[in-house]
């Protein structure tokens, strides 16, 4: 199910995120008017509180693990293409906490404090999401 | 105070920092000498030592985290933009020891040991930080 | 032994890695079959079990972290470039586990559950990877 795609440069995009926002849905939203269907995400900034998840590779299930305090987001990585037929943002961060201690994975929810992103726009065959049986997550594939 | 803007590719330079220098110091001084006013960075290395700071989402003030132990530079994130007329580095870290234990948060200062760094510049109307009242941070803004 | 190059923009890649490969091995490989003989990398993903390093700078040799659980890989960030005449792949990565807990290093070794992977080309001199004096490391340096 593996997949080597290779796209054409496409926009670069410098935000920074609305206080107060959710991080996931501000990000889908501004792939979505700005119509990226491809593009890669990287960034910092921090959050007043958030959601990441942790993918059980045995029950194939999302356990969530809520992060009830401010934290920096001392990296965000990720990429945009195409689930459901609309642009998807799939990242990963690490949080920082005010000791330093870092907690990571899956990013689901997140209230903005500040948050700087790097969006570069991929352009090429769009990457779809299907559902991979291995895995049960929605993963690209060769469409053909 | 949110801003998305469209920027054009500048430069693309990978660097390989001095043994013993300031990473902050060293990363913007490379921006400066270049005349790079706007981009993106992210990189890997080791640092000998480090100072990173969290910042105290109610009291509007860095915490400084100081970690003086070889560190390697598990992710550099950041990016290029103006304050005070220059470039100015804003860079994220996550830094892991001899037993892979993860210290993050915003780099303040690091003495490095070994380091490669990725700068991609970026083109169009410079970004410039400025006081944002909510946060008492220097953010970007739509200038008008 | 510092080295700034300024490279060009090459071919751009999105990956998605195999179930069960060896990560470095499996990004090693395209980047060998694509002729890539320079450039960055960035992915999330997760891995079955890893090992990660740490460099000790006082003795000069790494010291091996065996992580034999699933992971999240909440980033990877590296690079390629030429050493003994072949691709070469130099990546750290943070990695999270069910609690959100993180341990990072130079990633040596992984297996796939499922990887996102980002490989930006960069066109120039070849970066060569030397041995370096000071660290004992095989650095990038200005080849005269």
């Amino acid at each position: 199910m593996s997949l080597v795609q290779e796209l054409k440069p496409g926009r670069l995009y410098l935000f920074s995120l609305d206080h107060d926002s959710e991080i996931v849905a501000s990000i889908t939203n501004l792939a979505e008017s700005l119509r990226v269907e491809a593009g890669v995400v990287s960034g910092i900034g921090a959050l007043q509180k958030a959601e990441i998840g942790y993918y059980d590779q045995k029950t194939h299930e999302y356990r969530t693990i809520e992060i009830d305090r401010p934290m920096e987001i001392s990296s965000l990585i990720g990429n945009v293409s195409i689930r459901d037929g609309k642009p998807f943002l799939h990242a990963h961060v690490t949080l920082a906490d005010s000791e330093g201690n870092v907690k990571g994975g899956h990013l689901s929810r997140g209230t903005v404090f500040a948050a700087e992103i790097y969006l570069r726009e991929l352009i090429g065959r769009p990457l779809e999401r299907c559902h991979d049986p291995t895995t049960d997550l929605f993963l690209w594939s060769e469409t053909r």
